[in-house]
């Protein structure tokens, strides 16, 4: 199901079959949480590239309901998206009060931001939704903690996630449902080996790294991959969650990660923060008034190819729609394209020479 | 320059040659107000086979400004689109008090919604910022009155608007830009005559009818139409300004009306209502939550071919940006192939009945 195609030191290439067709790796999915990505249609998604993306189990089960989902005959037919597509737990959103009552062992009780009504999913019942959404790879439901709590909270919620991990697995029936694992321990050594070590035992399809970049410094995410890493199978595609800007993506391919999901590019397009090789161009700045020349040469996406930046900056100072429907188009277009140059690199056996040289370039302004 | 190639009773076909090419007639022209249409990329536009669309010159003065207008070669090469573009002086904007300071004989005093700013447009200096510009189509500067005024107040205006078109037309100088000339009046019978006649004689390339859908009752904007038609040349392309809905379309284009343009298809999408041959859907409503089939089968919109009506109204119910920029393609696009259609019945001289069975199957659940 993962298969493993050129190796460049610790990065890799490969292929990632799924019941909606095979992916290449590594990849970036854009995150489509409730059926739509802010300010991207299918349309956009399709122009980009995009190879796959991540949805929300949480959401869907809450809009348009699973009711829907079965009438339309599964979530793909109901967005019409052929290809494959992750749904997340939702164990993200544990990080809002607004949408946590509470937690246990048992399962997780958390309020719909649509109706206020209260809701409680269990291990079991997260699996059983998403086998009704009928996605091409589920994710385990697991605890997911801010970096503002105490170890004791953080080892508490390690051996909730292993818990609810196996139950997850032991209630999954769909063959043609992938069930990624993932790692927590927050920015512990000790409790992401033993989180580590107990999810690549149990026999998952793949294995992903959560909990990081929401909130924890640079550097102890970075450790905190690694600790990560060191304990899971090689040869399992590996999905580092909520990961994020260009240079984590490079950087994390180097030490070997497949898959990655992230808003980032997104947010930061809605922003104005526009992503080129030689570092972010903050498109609102005067400055850009009278730049008649594109984002990107390179770039193949709708804004690059027909557009200037002078022309983005005016719609993007008139807060335009337009505006963040070309930038949102462009900076997913560019992950995408990283991520491909990243596979050239790893196929010629350059990765190294390519990330030392993308970092070089995407920082040497900051 | 236009050319009228079928009649159908008082309903034409043509062709109107500007200086970015051939405009098939009738046609509807999206509102691209500042730069881009709202939610409307020019990627839409291309996709939806726009024709040609209108924009503010007032508020394109104001920013980007002329300056950088210049810098870009002219407004189509700022935009990058190298298909035919209207200019509107912006007398719609003088119903906005928060707009107009003040005005008289000279021109408009008028304050930057941007800056704040207050600016002076005279007509000679309006027609030199739409020659800037470089807009196919150059509207002159009209004195648009709502509703609410008396008829005193009303032929002042009309007798303003008279002298401002001609002053306008005296001071252009742009052999490749056409300009129109706008007949106001109010919903008077003898102001329409007055200025009709007026505006008619002084040679314009095309002949607009302004001041209406601006909250007068629909049977005096449509003996408005017929007052103002009466006394302008059968062979000159006829531009009824604003205008608007797709029953208005039909009727009009039954009058002898050639040109349209109007912010109330898009307006609408993004309000949830969507047109249909078979009248408008409200997508918001339940009854659509469970409709697993197109807006319309016959639409080759990427919402209609591509997705169904439950997931639209999905889209719609959580306000996700992708059902706006969904559903103003639509409704631009339903525009479009209207007219599209009617030219085809016109050609094939049966336009009287396509409108009598359009008005029949649209207005059929009202």
């Amino acid at each position: 199901m993962f298969k493993i195609t050129s190796e460049s030191k610790l990065a890799r290439c490969g292929e990632f079959k799924t019941a909606h067709g095979k992916i290449k790796t590594p990849f970036y999915m854009p995150v489509v949480t409730k059926g739509a990505g802010k300010f991207l249609t299918f349309n956009s998604l399709e122009n980009l590239k995009t190879q796959c993306f991540i949805s929300n189990a949480y959401l869907l089960y809450l809009k348009p309901g699973l009711e829907t989902i079965k009438k339309a005959n599964g979530y793909h037919n109901f967005i019409n998206w052929q290809k494959p597509i992750f749904t997340d737990s939702g164990g993200f959103q544990l990080l809002d009060p607004e949408f946590l009552i509470s937690l246990n062992d048992k399962g997780v009780k958390f309020r719909s931001p649509f109706s206020g009504e209260v809701h409680f999913i269990s291990p079991e019942k997260l699996m059983e939704n998403q086998n009704i959404l009928g996605s091409d790879v589920a994710m385990v439901l697991d605890h997911v903690m801010g970096p503002d709590h105490n170890k004791k909270e953080f080892s508490e919620a390690t051996t909730r996630t292993i818990a609810w991990a196996k139950r997850c697995l032991d209630s999954h029936k769909n063959k043609n449902q992938k069930v990624f694992g993932i790692v927590q321990g927050g920015t512990y050594k000790d409790l992401r080996k033993e989180c580590a070590l107990a999810i690549n035992d149990m026999g998952f399809d793949g294995l992903a790294i959560g909990g990081l970049a929401i909130g924890e410094e640079k550097d102890k995410m970075y450790k905190a991959i690694d600790y990560s890493l060191e304990y899971l199978d090689k040869d399992k595609i590996k999905y580092l969650m909520g990961v994020g800007s260009p240079e984590d993506l490079v950087k994390s391919i180097g030490k070997g990660v497949d898959c990655f999901d992230s808003i980032y590019p997104t947010k930061m397009a809605r922003h104005g923060v526009i992503f080129t090789r030689n570092g972010v161009l903050k498109i609102g700045k005067s400055y850009n008034a009278h730049i008649f020349k594109p984002i990107e040469k390179e770039c193949d996406c709708y804004a690059c190819k027909h557009h200037t930046i002078a022309y983005l900056h005016h719609l993007y100072r008139l807060d335009e729609a337009a505006a963040k429907i070309l930038l949102s188009e462009h900076n997913v277009r560019f992950m995408h394209r990283l991520v491909e140059d990243a596979r050239k690199a790893i196929e010629e056996g350059k990765y190294e020479q390519f990330q030392k040289k993308f970092l070089k370039d995407y920082l040497k302004n900051k």
